[in-house]
């Protein structure tokens, strides 16, 4: 028998509500005055956490912070002892944020639990699943402090690498003095790892943050990847020269060669399929007017749905960086500063997101449409399923437990930005189709 | 009859060895440790003036400092109400300098006048002509602490403007505060101002910051005009998006404008015969790996041989900068930060500069080419006439006196780096020119 949720059309909507509410009190935590900011490890993420503590502990849930500052509710199953299905995603944000890429997630997860829950009497409730049901805020996905992104989820996943310890952020504090001044002890790191066993998987819910559910006029995709990346810092060396008196022919322009590599990483991407780079960041030394630059200093930003089109892809550009800098004679090095292998999502929680959006769908048709928005195509036919170029939470927490991703309709793709943006509509679907989903995992043989 | 001038090889030769010294003792004189960097009214400033008024005070001159910091030297003529021939150029460097940029013009103008002075008594020395000889170093031609340029030459042509006390360098001092830390009183700046009336002209020798002599190998040339220039702020705007979710075609990339606008300019100015354009300051924001840059800023700094010219080619840019923006749907604005005319030498001064190269070859001839060293090819034909992209001190001090100007070789055309470079068997030619140069001038009719 095909499970069902049991709440109506006005508990998810109340619950949409809340969400969209909560949001906007989140955002209003921000370290920088008129816009968004929450760094790992600042007075800002205590008191997120701290607010969220407090809504989990309304919903019945035993709560922690963890070692790494991750924020964790529990709603224990009859049996103590179950292994857990998290739900979650992160608190922090980069600077001049938007305000649900993440938090929207935790905060449906926090609905979920309220839809799904059963009372043991009038005060408690538990997980009616032969699991535990827990809510986890991360710490840390968007590495806007330490440059490192991922360390909550790392943490979590077992995958803390002590060369973090010293990182530094723009005041040269490190790592692991920012723990201390956090109240959190670097030495009880560890204890923030989760072992396999104690897991049955993870689930997420967040924005798409790229415009292609919006083109489809579709509220709702299963992710079937999270995308290969690397990163890379390139430097590329010519000679400063006089600008007025050197001529071109004698002229070794890294700037001018800097461009030309910049203009050749989207000519060879575009004419790719699922890969998509980026120069981010680009600057000409000695950066004087009247100096013909030296030297340039860029990043490039590499995603793939697969790891081997992303490396067959960076050995092209790499050929035409060859080719341009050899003919302007200029010199250029490549350091290879993050690689992250794609992270494909656990199947069986594919098929549970999949089979949640369809029964979501069937709700919508039973309230006669009415209750709940609409869709779009996506409420005939197949759910849509697509790869995240963006990274996630879900990389790290692959490593532990498997992962399955609900995407939302992000209106025009803008994230990392104060415009981005959710529909309340969309929001209310996607806590159903959530809840659907666990509903179908709870239904499967363990 | 043909002026000549009356010191043999061995002095030359001597002036030469002392120029090359001088400028290495300068160039210990650095507010960087292991480099050159002298800025205007700085300690250093302060230091290299009382250097070189100790040097002039050596050969008989009166010294002042002026009301603007350059250090002059005067050499009476028999009558002290004479006007004067300046020679000079400046003391002030770039970041990262090299030694003869300024530096050596200055010294062999005083080298000049040790081979032309003549003594009045044991202890006492004249001018020889009918003009008194002054060797004047420049306080500020480079502008590299205050962004503005030629401060110090433009107080002697009187062209000081009121709104550059306001200018601040990168620690936030104005020029005011700069003037008084140094000792200078602001209310007293015009006294710098000299008057045409109390001037012959101005005659200059520097290195080319250019590979033409070099190419050529020509040891010297005369300077027909300095660079007509301009330079502009350009800003490009796009949209800073999520370097992960956001499509090629969703993309308003302002560094790939930017990137086609820099190779937009290389490309117009290349098709033209003496204009050059360079992209000197670029930089992305907001600068980070994994956004999209919604901003370029950017510098252009264009200088042709004629205005005309110049203001074309800018409006060809443009026109290409509008197309390349339209296309990627960004928006690009340009401010005029700087414009100068070009400066054309005077006529007479650039007679007497080339009968003073024909005048030093005839002297090399004399000696059989031993005692100084071949110009190459310019030591037959007449002597080569450049126009200088770079701009100096005579395009200030055009305004209130002729000016003549005389190009050293500078190996490889590096300048404005520490590999600059100037031989010493140049210098010693220059050094001559330029003596046989004011013999020929103090032979015209006045």
């Amino acid at each position: 028998m095909t499970p069902r949720l049991q709440a109506g059309p006005d508990q998810v909507a109340a619950a949409a509500g809340r969400v969209m509410a909560r949001c906007d009190e989140l955002a209003r935590v921000s370290s920088a005055p008129g816009r968004i900011e929450r760094i790992y490890l600042s007075p800002e993420h205590a008191r997120v956490n701290r607010l969220a503590a407090e809504w989990m502990r309304e919903l019945g849930m035993r709560t922690w912070q963890d070692a790494a500052g991750n924020q964790v509710g529990r709603l224990e199953a009859s049996d103590p002892d179950a292994p857990a299905l998290l739900i979650g995603s992160h608190l922090d944000t980069v600077t001049d944020a938007g305000r649900y890429d993440g938090i929207a997630g935790v905060l449906m997860g926090l609905e979920v639990v309220r839809l799904l829950r059963t009372p043991v009497d009038e005060d408690r409730w538990r997980s009616p699943f032969p699991f535990a049901l827990e809510v986890v805020a991360f710490s840390d996905e968007e590495g806007a402090r330490f440059g490192k992104a991922l360390l909550g989820s790392s943490a979590v996943a077992g995958l803390w690498d002590e060369d973090w310890w010293t990182l530094t952020d723009a005041e040269g504090t490190t790592v692991r003095e920012a723990f201390l001044d956090f109240g959190l002890d670097p030495a009880r790191l560890s204890e923030a790892a989760r072992r396999p066993v104690d897991l049955v998987g993870y689930l997420e819910a967040h924005i798409e943050q790229g415009p292609e559910l919006d083109r489809r006029g579709e509220s709702l995709a299963v992710v079937s990847s999270i995308a290969s990346a690397r990163r890379f810092q390139i430097v590329v060396e010519g000679e400063a020269r006089h600008a007025g008196g050197t001529p071109y022919d004698a002229r070794r322009d890294a700037l001018l060669g800097a461009s030309e590599a910049a203009l050749a990483v989207e000519a060879i991407c575009r004419a790719e399929h699922h890969i998509i780079g980026t120069v981010g960041q680009l600057e000409a030394f000695p950066g004087a007017v009247n100096i013909v630059p030296g030297e340039v200093r860029m990043s490039l930003d590499l995603r793939g749905e697969f790891d081997v089109d992303r490396d067959r892809v960076w050995r092209a550009i790499a050929r035409e960086f060859d080719a341009v800098m050899g003919r302007r004679g200029l010199r250029w090095t490549a350091r290879d500063v993050h690689s992250a292998p794609a992270v494909f999502c656990a199947p069986l929680l594919q098929d549970v997101l999949r089979e949640g959006i369809v029964s979501t769908r069937d709700a919508g048709a039973r309230a006669g449409g009415a209750a709940l928005p609409s869709g779009g195509a996506s409420t005939t036919g197949a759910p849509t399923t697509l790869f995240s170029p963006a990274g996630h939470d879900g990389m790290a927490i692959g490593a532990v437990t498997g992962v399955g991703m609900l995407f939302l309709r992000n209106p025009d793709g803008i994230s990392h930005h104060p415009d981005e943006a959710v529909s309340e509509g969309d929001v209310a679907l996607g806590i159903r189709a959530l809840a659907e989903a666990v509903l179908h995992r709870a239904a499967e043989p363990e």
